[in-house]
C-alpha cells in the first residue's frame, strides 16, 4: 500500500490504474478507523481491482463551535488497518492542498441539505458535497462506498452524483454496531463509560420503533412520542427524531410504506446519530 | 457528424472516443452560431482528435426578466456550421434531461460571481457553473474552449475546474469582431440598424481606453469618466464600466500592470458586453 499526500502524486497513480483498465473502488473517510470503515474498504476490495481510501478531516464541513480541532486523528493506526483491509492507496492530503488560497467554488446540495442534520449544522452538507466532488474528481472511482450511519450524507452524495452527471456508482453499506448495539463512530471515543451506557439507548429505541410498527402502529406522531419518552433522560439532549421518506427525507404522517427512523442526540458534549430503515410488509 | 440528444447516447459515444485514446475538445454553447463559436470549434479540431459541441440554452442561467424564451435558436443551421467547422458530435439535450424532476445540486462559484455581470444578474454564474460542471462530467473533455467576450464566465469556469480538481484544461480564445469592430454575439440579431450603429461604440471606446493608457494615464477613475462620457448617449444604458485585475476582477485604482476593461450596456432592450485586455509595457 502507498501513502500519498500530494495531489500530483495521487493523480498520476490513479492514471496508471486507469491505463491498466482497473476498476477503482473509493472510500472517502475522516480517518480514526473503526470496523465500519474497515467493512467499506473490504467491500471495495471485493468489488474492484484497486482501492483508494482517503483520510481527510474536512475543515469546511465543521461549524465554528464543532469539534474540528479535537476530531480524533491517528494516521499511523489508520495506515495499518487500511493496508490489512486491502487498500492500495491511502490518500492523506493536507488542508492547504485541498483548499489553497483563493479557493472559492462550492457544491451546494439544496433541498435535502436543509433537513435533519442540516437544520442543526448549517453549511455542513455543502462542505461534505464539495469535498466529495473534489475527491471524486481526483480519484475517478467507479464506485464510492459510504456507511448507512450517515444516511443523509450518503443520500445527498448519491443525488449530487446524479444531478452533476458524475459517472460514479454510490453504494451505501449497513451500519456496523458493537455487540451492545451502539453504532460505531469515531466520536464514540469521546464518551465516558456512563455516557456510553446512555448511548446504547439509541439502538434500543430504534428496535423498539420497529417492533411497534410491526405490531401495526401507523401514526408517526405516536411513534415519535414513544421514542421521545424513552430518550428523555438527564444527560441526553434530543436534536431530532425523524420519521421520513428514505428518498426525500420528508416527514411522514402516516407510516404506510418503507421509511427511515433517524435520531440525533447529544450525550454530554458528544453528538451521536443513528438510524434504521424499516420496511413494511403489506 | 452525429447529432445526439440523449444522455445515454452521448455517454456511450464519449466512452468509445476514450477507449481509442482520443483527445477530446469540447465547445459548450447556447447555439445560434456566429464566427466566434466557429473559431472555437476550429481550434478544438486543430488541437484534438475528436470535437464535441453542445447546444443548450440553459434555463437556470437566465433571470426571470431575461430573454430565455426569445433567445435565438436555430439547430439546423447550427448543425451545418458545426459540421463544416470539424465537429464530431453535436450534443443537443433537452432541458428536461438536464434538469429532471428532483434536480437539486448546484455549483456555486463564490467571490467572482458577485462582481460585474454577477451584480446585475444574480444567480447567473451559479447557473453557468452548474451546467458546465454537468457537461464536463458528461463529455469528459481534455480541453474546453471559451470565448473571451464572456471573460468573466471563462474565468469563473477556469477557477471552478481548479477548485473542484477537474482534470480539464480551459482555453480562452480571442473575441471575434465584425469589420466595424462590434463583437460577435448571438444577441446582436436583436438590434435595429440604428442600435447596431450605437453598439459599435463599445469597441471604439475600448480602443480609445487603450490609447489613453498607452499615452501614460494611470488613474482609473479618469479613464472611467472618459469612457462614461463617450457612452453616455440616449438609447444607451450603461450597466458597468469595470477596470479590473484580470485574475481577481477587483477594481484597480492605479493602472500599473496588465488589466481588463469590461463594459456592459443596454442598447434599447438588448444587453451587450465587450472587453479588452490591456497590457502595459514597463
Amino acid at each position: 500500500m502507498r501513502l500519498i499526500r500530494s495531489l500530483s502524486a495521487i493523480t498520476s497513480a490513479v492514471k496508471v490504474f486507469r491505463k491498466s483498465k482497473n476498476k477503482i473502488g473509493f472510500v472517502p473517510t475522516m480517518g480514526a478507523f473503526h470496523e465500519g470503515h474497515i467493512s467499506l474498504i473490504r467491500r471495495a476490495k471485493k468489488e474492484n481491482n484497486k482501492v483508494v481510501v482517503s483520510v481527510f478531516v474536512n475543515p469546511i464541513q465543521f461549524g465554528p463551535n464543532e469539534d474540528y480541532r479535537k476530531y480524533p486523528r491517528d494516521i499511523s493506526r489508520d495506515k495499518e488497518l487500511a493496508e490489512k483491509a486491502g487498500c492500495d492507496i491511502l490518500f492523506y492530503p493536507s488542508a492547504g492542498s485541498m483548499y489553497p488560497k483563493g479557493f472559492n467554488t462550492h457544491v451546494e446540495p439544496e433541498g435535502l441539505s436543509a433537513l435533519m442534520c442540516g437544520k442543526l449544522r448549517p453549511g455542513h452538507f455543502k462542505g461534505v458535497a464539495t469535498i466529495c466532488a473534489k475527491l471524486f474528481n481526483i480519484v475517478t472511482p467507479d464506485t464510492a462506498y459510504f456507511g448507512q450511519k450517515d444516511y443523509q450524507q450518503a443520500l445527498i452524495i448519491k443525488n449530487m452524483v446524479k444531478d452533476l452527471n458524475m459517472d460514479i456508482r454510490i453504494k451505501i453499506l449497513p451500519i456496523v454496531r458493537e455487540i451492545s448495539g451502539l453504532a460505531l463512530s469515531s466520536r464514540n471515543r469521546y464518551l465516558t463509560p456512563a455516557e456510553r451506557e446512555d448511548a446504547r439507548l439509541l439502538y434500543r429505541v430504534l428496535k423498539k420503533a420497529r417492533s411497534i410498527i410491526r405490531q401495526g402502529e401507523q401514526d408517526s406522531s405516536k411513534l415519535r412520542s414513544i421514542i421521545d419518552n424513552i430518550l428523555k433522560k438527564p444527560g441526553i439532549k434530543i436534536e431530532y427524531i425523524s420519521i421520513v421518506d428514505p428518498d426525500t427525507l420528508e416527514e411522514k404522517k402516516m407510516i404506510d410504506s418503507s421509511f427511515l427512523v433517524a435520531l440525533a442526540v447529544k450525550i454530554g458534549r458528544t453528538r451521536l446519530i443513528d438510524n434504521m430503515m424499516i420496511k413494511i410488509k403489506n
